[in-house]
């Protein structure tokens, strides 16, 4: 079923305005009329069955008639630390990064990175990327929409606010001793930061920039930049749901 | 390094010329010159550090020097059994499989499957898909090239070969009884198959095709179709890697 979110706090059986562009969508793209239904996430990430009541030009009015129980977020809330890639190589990261539960992006500029780009450049990209983020949430039925933005050079990152930070360094794909398996079990409720390279993999300055990084591989094959946060989210998905 | 395929059955210092379209690869796109170092695999699954000594127009020779002892394959055997998928999606879900360990691809004809072909446009298509898998092999470090072919509706498939069979059904995203953690673990050397459905999902009649499947949820998130051998190879990398 299609979903939006909103930062109303909805209530069983009060009614609701859509608002903005998601109005545009229920209209024009999906075609809703009176009486269909979809899922609407809200500003407490309580996700309710709603039905539209009445569309009036560009006003569609809802009634939130199911609350759901279950939530689709990750018990650990897992930042992706990440460099610009080439192409489209860097949306198709976000959009699977969002559907396998990231909660945030930060983009940091790679010692190796390609992809230069000025503050005037990044806040157009922004605007893009978040689109991206924001339709693979509602396809994907997240509860929350992972946020993004730019910092700067790795080295400068201040990683003191994470419970956890894994770095994956091509370097030791052969190394079994450095297999995620082997690292131990995160807490409900923790942050993990999890930092991948570039095309041109990491410097061996960054990949030890922070005595708080945690090195490990992901499996014996060499990934390519943009399959590494879906190897790592997919295996903590796979350990805590 | 660039990593190459033989059928050759390779030996240390002893001299072998390298076949057909790798030799274009070698001396046009490599550029590579006498002294030069590349991986090659044999015909035994074995990998050697590989030393160009000669290249004559178009017949480059070269010295095997040292044998590798790290394996790169998966301990369990996974064959992807898959829906064919829009676009670029397919074949994007083929390079990331091979990236990710799977060892074969079965293309199947869901009952909700959006695309058709006929015969001879089948024929054309896997040509182009081992390409993109083959070359996903040498760039992930592989030392085997997964094989690919089309198999008929899921319900006419025998399962019998496979040690174990599963199956990712959408229904399922929240019922965590069905979680991939819950299933018993394979043991080294076991035939995994892999069943994920199409864009429009499974069909009731094919998610119970088979009284041997294992029916998974991949997560409470809901996965693209091309996600989900993905989330299923990652988790078993994790495991057993």
């Amino acid at each position: 079923m299609q979903r939006y979110f909103t930062q109303d706090q909805l209530n069983i059986n009060e009614t609701f305005e859509v608002a903005g562009e998601d109005t545009h969508h229920i209209i024009n793209v999906m075609r809703f009329r009176v009486d269909d239904t979809f899922e609407m996430v809200d500003g407490m990430k309580n996700v309710y069955l709603c039905k539209i009541i009445n569309i009036e030009e560009q006003t569609v009015t809802y009634l939130p008639v199911e609350k759901y129980e279950n939530s689709s977020e990750m018990p650990v809330r897992v930042t992706i630390i990440c460099p610009m890639l080439k192409g489209e190589k860097f949306e198709w990261m976000l959009q699977k990064s969002t559907e396998f539960g990231a909660s945030e992006f930060i983009i940091y500029e790679a010692d190796r990175s390609i992809v230069k780009l000025d503050d005037k450049k990044k806040d157009k990209r922004l605007i893009r990327y978040r689109r991206v983020i924001k339709e693979a949430s509602e396809q994907s039925k997240r509860t929350v929409i992972p946020d993004i933005h730019f910092g700067g050079k790795l080295k400068q990152f201040d990683l003191s606010g994470f419970d956890h930070t894994v770095i994956a360094y091509e370097g030791n794909a052969h190394d079994q001793s450095l297999s995620l398996n082997r690292l131990e079990k995160f807490k409900d409720g923790e942050s993990l930061a999890f930092i991948f390279g570039p095309e041109g993999g990491l410097t061996e300055g960054e990949a030890g920039f922070d005595t708080a990084l945690k090195t490990v591989r992901l499996g014996p094959r060499i990934l390519r930049a943009e399959s590494a946060p879906l190897y790592f989210l997919s295996s903590m998905s796979y350990i805590y749901e």
